[in-house]
């Protein structure tokens, strides 16, 4: 979700110089009190590693927050936004590991970078998984220690909890089906939708907001007005990236088309195409799709296949509709106005942007 | 820890099975409730890896609540055992995918069994490293799941979180040093020794038993007294496996001396005997040592190097005078009666086995 959309001034994005700041300053001081050799140089791999981070789901925390009435000094709820950050941090460590990823944000993954550094080229690549595995660990486990230490009445932090604890759960079964069915072309439309909601859906947008609206004591139907704005929002924030991964400008996007197409992710645009298509396009995009060899022109006939195939006006049928769900919810939820305002120019941003 | 030098009818053992009970069915509903396909394979994949262990953490944060005063049900102290049993076994799974290690517990690893599952060997390796780092992820966030759902009054509550934080940030950083330094016999004894002390000493036996003192209230005094007892204590549980990873019973250990040998351990034993060793016998250590084709006869003439250069009995002698410091504490400390009996046969039982 790029800034350019919403006013950086917005109530939405005023929280994250302080979420930057408890980052920095919580990791720097960790590495300077490291009393074990060799650990400051791993907590500063992670600090600069989180430094990259468009902060999406701490920020979504926050203004889950101020939906359900938060109000006066943000500083728990910053603390607890920073808390889901370093999860997230765990998260893609781990899955750039998984993917084999030799970058991510720009610069060289966790694991490669700590694999460039060690001596012996037959032992760098363990060594960087290695490594990386605990770096995913750490951030998790101080995840939790911003999570333990954030002040919340008891009643809430049952609550905070239990959303917590769910999110983290459900990412890994997201992940897992992820993995399950990346290289098959041949899972239903169900299950890359339900790779979709638990990957992304749950886990970027509903329960940030939960985690958020929990802190400020939410009652049901605040929590239940998060999801029903969330998920739909989520799906439609996932099918957006589906589609810019292959239609968008690789300028703006900060990566090639070849990525998500050489790993044969299957999107929900590669489900509706390979549905649609004559059985002779069909086999060209199982070629394609998935062939680490895969180069430019390659993709521009994967490109007309799924233009030609009616696949991408389908996935932006899906995309429109969800995202006036999440409107309509809007309109009646039970969150404060501003906050109305502010997750209206959030569904914008996420759902219509171009990188 | 066997158990056949405590008898297993001791209050150290009795809360054993209802530890067990509780992982199981845990595990087993979330097996049975999971809403995401491919779910409930991975859950019960954890569910029997966990179900080999000897719980040894989960015993002594039982022990801890109870020397600390804990007294009547131990139905919190059993879920809080339970929560840090299913740390371990995320600590063991990322562990093993570390160390390339096929086997545990006499059965395949969690990523090689995973790895055998996948229909095509060209990504069988990949597959069951990326689905075991998420089943060891899956364990610490259930593992925080037991550990926010154990019922306990608000200020023991900020105590047992705070331990549980450290020892969990501890023990990544003992796996980390233990990597940076594996391969490597060059490193110094306090070096070696502060990979114990932070992979092992704190880790199973010092922060379990405050755990759970911290759980029943513990103050200060008790719990500084988990520390004198737990971490010499824990240093010479770590030197005695050091020792019969080399010299001990492969039959009784349930594995070959190879092991440790090949992959190039730097323990204490190494340390100790490379420095009192003459130039050709060190020139043979480090030959040896580390050599992943390193046969019977090898791993021989490494035990005789051991042996003749005193390193055996300097570890030993290192075993013995943790051992009494550990005891020395138990004579002043501030656990109830019963609990000094208790960690007294503990203490015995870490230190004089055969296994």
């Amino acid at each position: 979700m790029r800034t350019e959309t919403l006013p950086v001034e917005s109530e939405f994005f005023a929280p994250r110089a302080a979420i930057d700041d408890l980052l920095s300053s919580f990791l720097t001081e960790r590495a300077q009190t490291s009393e074990v050799p060799g650990q400051s140089a791993l907590v500063l791999l992670l600090r600069d590693f989180i430094d990259g981070g468009k902060r999406v789901r701490p920020l979504l925390c926050v203004a889950g927050w101020r939906a359900a009435g938060g109000e006066g000094d943000p500083a728990q709820a910053v603390r607890l936004a920073a808390s889901i950050e370093l999860a997230h941090a765990c998260a893609l460590v781990h899955d750039d590991i998984m993917d084999a990823a030799d970058s991510r944000r720009g610069r060289p993954s966790v694991h490669r970078q700590l694999a460039d550094r060690h001596p012996l080229p037959e032992m760098a690549d363990r060594f960087g998984t290695s490594g990386a595995i605990l770096v995913g660990d750490l951030a998790l486990v101080w995840s939790d220690e911003l999570l333990h230490t954030t002040l919340m009445p008891d009643a809430h932090r049952v609550a905070v909890l239990r959303v917590v604890d769910l999110a983290r759960a459900e990412l890994i079964a997201g992940q897992h089906l992820d993995l399950l069915t990346t290289g098959d072309l041949d899972v239903s439309m169900e299950t890359a939708l339900t790779v979709v909601r638990y990957k992304t859906a749950k886990y970027t947008i509903e329960r940030p907001l939960q985690v958020g609206a929990a802190l400020a004591g939410a009652d049901q139907r605040v929590l239940d007005a998060c999801s029903a704005y969330g998920v739909p929002l989520g799906e439609a924030f996932q099918l957006r990236d589906d589609v810019l991964g292959v239609f968008g400008d690789p300028d703006r996007m900060g990566k090639s088309h070849l990525d998500d197409l050489r790993e044969g992710k299957c999107t929900s645009l590669v489900v509706r195409a390979l549905r649609a298509a004559a059985p002779a396009q069909a086999d060209r995009l199982r070629a394609l799709i998935g062939d680490p060899g895969l180069d430019d022109p390659g993709a521009a006939e994967v490109r007309d296949i799924l233009t030609s195939t009616g696949a991408r006006a389908d996935v932006e049928r899906m995309i429109e509709e969800r995202y006036r769900q999440a409107l309509d919810v809007l309109d009646g939820a039970p969150f404060t106005h501003s906050a109305v305002r502010t997750l209206r120019a959030v569904a914008e941003a996420a759902v219509h942007r171009t990188a």
